[in-house]
């Protein structure tokens, strides 16, 4: 059956109030299958939809879509059903949507559920976003190094529904330190009376609650792990940060750099409201006007020069252009690289002396290129020689203000991407005209 | 130990030729660290070290090892001993090795491998690069809807060596066509004697071998999957693609998409050669070069213009500048999105709605801004209007030109990043260079 198919006869199934059948064809459905039904389902139809789900699935259901809908849905279902859906909710899941509730709304949910449960996410928020505190969900099984295989599965199926994402059982010690971890593969190819102390694994690679979520990738990814541990500075096991929201993280880190680097402003995806998205991008385009007033009163304080050779003016937006190129593709490299690579003094110091070389070579061909191209242009020997000469200083210094600058906000603990791109871009188109209107009026006598 | 302290305490090992006591090392570290420490190793120590390692850990350290290493370590390793190594290596990670490797050097090395082995290496190879068949494993473990869970985990303990990261195991029937799936967790949670057809998971979501990678990445996110099956057209089982290999495409699509955005050239990192690099990025910049002399000509076009009024150079760059950062905004809001949204006709017809409206805000409020500015510094109103007027309409163009035209590639199935990164710079500079001068020329009896 096709998604459509399915949504029309889920739909026919629910106008007909047919439970069982309504529940046979659920039971088969991804939970993000689910929620596009769910989310594309008739109004009217959402209510009786939501009244046949178990409070299980309707807790998978919540985790796949967006707030706005999560919220929704909770409204359709009352305090006291919510209350429950929102117990069974993976604590990271549930921390995402009430981060940023208000007050008043946070305490009407967090009231309908269980204690223990509304302690461990409000517990889970009080970390920093964006570090592994925040991401991690306490739905874990620990297990003594002393039980059996056996008594380590028998534990295990009496969880397995509250932990259902997780690939590892977690051994701590009398302290609830973190002493071992034994994967599901481990224990199907263990005897049932073999002890886990025996099987576990106990070089173990964890987090701490602080740790940076893009750390926290990071490891994840290289170790090719399902799950990384997070304890607290005690070592105390406190919760898990599983592959599937690795996935999530690399995804909106990427997306985060190629924001940051074009300067498009927080978040923007193709549900964003018209006023929203151009509210989130003018502040960087109305820096970027007052930064082009500057390089305008730069020019305007040249007039004379212009004015006396306004052939000057036709190569003005080529070398403001390439010299703008060149600083955002060295930007590109550092600010990825920064992401996947160890940084110590041997490797920014190659990195740089690389850029040196990128930037002669680059600067080297193209100076000649647009040399000879303005000669033959505009018939002047000099003005080639000046226009030449100025792109290849300009690319060069491009180059390594793309390199230099990023580098030094990743050592000050700023996000590079945030702050150069608009940064370098405005840098260089200052850097540019000066050298340009610079050189040109050092020659001007020859120029006219 | 800190890696340092554990790198002095190997090569003591090594230097003593204490194998014992090297092996209970080894045995404890994650491939990852270990290629770490091998890739420090002085070249001395190398021979020995690889000498101590038993070849299923050879193969999983190639396995974190980048190309040159490998083919150093095969090198060490000598023609037989490397074919076993190589037959141990997952599939996907040996055809990556062998991609764009000399004719002689690959038969050489296949030559040394078992014929089954080397013949599947090469089956994969046949796929183009970057589909799922390309980055497949056919390592896994497949069984009979008929075995009970008893006879899955007894033929699952054979193969487990073989079928290291696998997480799943698929039930295939007389055809070997994929019928259903069954996790680690659930033969954990189920009794011996219950049949697999009891357990296993019917509705199963699979992609064949020529999907492309990006879409597999994707599903694999969505659904959450720790592996996602690949079958051929006629549904058979070949291969399995695990989730931490798409962690990796995730993070490799995104620094493509950033290269591309920025047009920084294909796979340039911290470790890419000056020449190279350079050799790299230089087709771009001599492209934009060209472009750059072609806003010189039509700058060139309205000299009498610009030379009537010299201070309409002063705003040249500000407008450039502006109406290429609105379409890099628009493009990368596009060109990220098409990665997490189904695309149809409506989404299309909002966003190109939503982004006119942004581009109409943005316009406004901006070119209100200048025309302020312009009127103060300048003392002419008109010049303000003109400045003014000229900034609304291209920024209108910048936005909807950095929208529809990602849109038209990536329907024409073209790489809506690849092209459209300087194709938008060009066409924006071009656009608002006409505009600008255009709108300019009409007013100048009133702007001398």
């Amino acid at each position: 059956m096709t998604q459509d198919e399915l949504s029309l006869y889920i739909i026919k199934t629910l106008k007909e109030n047919k439970k069982t059948e309504f529940e046979n064809i659920l039971e088969e459905l991804q939970p993000y299958d689910m929620a596009k039904i769910y989310e594309d389902l008739p109004e009217k139809h959402k209510g009786r939809f939501l009244l046949f789900l178990k409070i299980d699935v309707l807790a998978d259901l919540m985790e796949e879509l967006d707030k706005k809908d999560q919220l929704g849905l909770l409204n359709i279902l009352g305090i006291e059903k919510s209350g429950k859906v929102l117990d069974l909710m993976d604590n990271d899941d549930l921390a995402l949507l009430l981060h940023e509730l208000s007050p008043e709304k946070k305490d009407s949910l967090l009231s309908g559920m269980k204690a223990e449960e509304s302690n461990a996410v409000q517990d889970i928020m009080k970390y920093p976003p964006e570090t592994a505190g925040r991401i991690m969900t306490n739905r874990f099984v620990w297990i003594r190094s002393y039980f059996t295989v056996r008594e380590a599965v028998d534990k295990f199926k009496v969880f397995a529904e509250f932990a259902e994402s997780i690939n590892y059982l977690y051994v701590i010690d009398e302290e609830r330190k973190l002493v071992g971890v034994v994967s599901y593969r481990d224990l199907l190819l263990a005897e049932p009376e073999e002890h886990i102390r025996t099987i576990m694994y106990e070089r173990i690679i964890s987090v701490t609650v602080t740790t940076d979520q893009e750390v926290v990738a990071q490891i994840v990814g290289r170790y090719d792990f399902l799950a990384i541990p997070v304890v607290d500075e005690n070592n105390i096991l406190v919760g898990i940060v599983t592959v599937d929201d690795i996935i999530d993280i690399v995804i909106k880190e990427a997306n985060e750099d190629i924001e940051k680097l074009s300067a498009s402003g927080k978040s923007i995806d193709f549900e964003t409201k018209t006023l929203v998205a151009a509210a989130r991008r003018l502040p960087w385009l109305i820096l970027l006007l007052f930064i082009g007033v500057i390089s305008g009163r730069i020019i305007s304080s040249f007039e004379d020069t212009l004015k006396q050779v306004v052939a000057l003016a036709f190569f003005m937006p080529m070398i403001a252009g390439m010299t703008g190129n060149t600083g955002t593709q060295s930007l590109a490299v550092v600010v990825r690289g920064l992401i996947s690579y160890d940084i110590d003094k041997g490797v920014i110091t190659r990195l740089i002396t690389r850029e040196l070389g990128v930037g002669v070579t680059i600067g080297l061909t193209c100076s000649v290129l647009i040399a000879v191209i303005a000669y033959i242009w505009q018939g002047s020997l000099i003005l080639g020689a000046v226009v030449g000469c100025s792109l290849f200083f300009t690319l060069i210094i491009g180059t390594l203000a793309g390199t230099i600058i990023p580098l030094i906000l990743f050592r000050m603990k700023i996000d590079p991407a945030v702050a150069s791109g608009p940064l370098i871009t405005t840098l260089n188109d200052i850097f540019s005209l000066l050298t340009y209107f610079g050189i040109a009026t050092m020659f001007l006598k020859y120029l006219q």
